[in-house]
């Protein structure tokens, strides 16, 4: 079979690179996936990297989200059926055409759901579901600023703060994207490097405040945020793309009461409980097949084209994910 | 009556000067205090600089802390009476002879505890009590890191710290401080530039893990405490000392799951109930009488002595608290 394998830490379009593998069977517990979409998120990238929160050992697969359809179940494995469209959980290793995994791993998805949407559930849909929900659980009427507004969190936090009558303030870097976000539901897009951006968000929300804030960017532009904040604000940082360093002034945390959390999906995923992510896959289930929770695509490659697909996902103007297929 | 007056922000040995000022009367609700002591708190210097959280309109008389006698009673004021030794919270300009200050705002002192230690009940050991088992609840067992453990706060925490059964790590930038500290009941003392610092503390803790920590210096020490701390551990940040930004790394928070909090004991007393103060104020007063949370006095210095007083209490190798008396 088909794997992308990496033997070293480095620039994903340098080290990684498409061999054939042996294919193993499912032993007891475990079924065999055929691969059959994968996003390539940042996470991905950082890993590829080194810079990442867990490490595999080398040489790895890279792809901790993507799903497949059940080949054949081994012993004892019960409740699927071959043929299935299913998610792997925390397996990693998507980006090879078959994957071995405990059933245990596996989410079942609902029949309806396309293998596309199946495929980018697990990181997105679920970050912006509790970033907004459980972390931060934000009340109608707040105001909420995030940056990185055009990612697919972004985007998905636009639409559920919308849905639920929380009012969002959106820094983007490109000014062409002011009315694409409006009709997603922003309720003001603002520019990054605008001098003018602190008083502009003042103006906006008045005597009110920013009472939330999401920092997906890190350095400049997460430090920024911090300033924006009411006292009593919180902010979540879940990202770092700029790769770097957060500058807070003490002054505004002690003087302002404000918050700062990491926060990390994968240790999420490592502490909930298997009824809370059955839940909350069935809570965002009917909203990917809507759309609400449904990312643009940019661009599909094949396996063998990895290397221009990683090149492509580390694009900043591009405007979509970049899935592996096949 | 004398009082220490400031016109400019600025440096507090230069901006400040005794005036005469004339005596006011107290009006109905009010009282007249004869202040007594004051220590000057890093709060106080930092306000004569302009840099604090809450500044006050020039000319103004510095000093947030401070006890004194009830002198006399304004119309309709009851429940206090002349002599009682009262600390105002809140109300600033202790730096005087005398303060006309609402009743409201006054907290009667139990008799047996002396002015000195009720002048230095209301920022210290209010803070180091709040910090340890308010804000971070600390679990017995646990350990908690912090810097600047030489100041008045830091010598509180070892010592509550020690009464519940929590353990200490505690930084500081003198070596001749050690012994001092592990008298006080300090588990670890470990010097603030010494590049074995971080390993140190990892072979300490073990595989416990540092689970809280307590910053007032914020800048390069602040950020180093960031990084000693386990998944799930927290920061509160409560001082500036260093005047420098905390560079903070994002993985750490992202993937250790780590919170940062500012506090400010005057927002805390803002917020807090009269009945939550009053309580506070019965638990600490047996603990400042037994000497748990007193502080040691490095001199005293009348108010006409104000610029040797705030010379002295920005001295970095002071030991214990500077007093303006009379």
């Amino acid at each position: 079979m088909r794997a992308v394998r990496f033997a070293s830490f480095g620039d994903p379009a340098k080290v990684l690179q498409v061999e054939d593998l042996p294919l193993t069977a499912p032993g007891p517990g475990q079924v065999l996936l055929r691969m059959l979409v994968r996003p390539i998120n940042p996470s991905d990238l950082f890993t590829i990297r080194g810079q990442y929160g867990r490490l595999p050992r080398l040489p790895a697969t890279p792809g901790m989200e993507g799903a497949g359809r059940i080949e054949s179940l081994g012993p004892g494995v019960r409740g699927f059926a071959v043929g299935q469209l299913v998610v792997p959980l925390g397996v990693g290793g998507t980006w090879q055409e078959y994957l071995v995994a405990n059933a245990s791993a596996l989410i079942p998805m609902p029949e309806g759901l396309s293998e596309r949407d199946a495929a980018m559930l697990v990181v997105n849909p679920t970050s912006a579901w509790l970033l907004l929900h459980e972390v931060l659980r934000v009340a109608p009427g707040a105001w909420l600023i995030q940056n990185a507004a055009n990612s697919a969190v972004g985007r998905f936090i636009i639409r559920l703060a919308r849905r639920s009558g929380v009012h969002t303030i959106n820094i983007v870097r490109r000014p062409n994207l002011r009315d694409e976000l409006l009709a997603e539901g922003a309720d003001v897009v603002l520019y990054e490097n605008d001098p003018d951006l602190l008083d502009q968000i003042a103006r906006t929300v008045g005597a009110h405040g920013v009472g939330y804030a999401l920092d997906s960017v890190a350095g400049a532009s997460g430090s920024r945020l911090v300033q924006t904040l009411r006292p009593g604000g919180q902010m979540v940082v879940f990202g770092a793309i700029s790769r770097q360093p957060l500058t807070i002034d003490p002054s505004a945390l002690i003087f302002r009461n404000i918050s700062l959390h990491g926060w990390w999906l994968a240790q999420w995923f490592q502490t909930a409980s298997p009824t809370h992510i059955a839940d909350l896959m069935a809570t965002l289930q009917p909203l990917v097949a809507d759309g609400t929770l449904r990312a643009p695509i940019a661009a599909e490659y094949n396996l063998e084209e990895v290397q221009q697909a990683v090149a492509a996902a580390e694009q900043s103007e591009r405007n979509g994910k970049i899935l592996l297929v096949g």
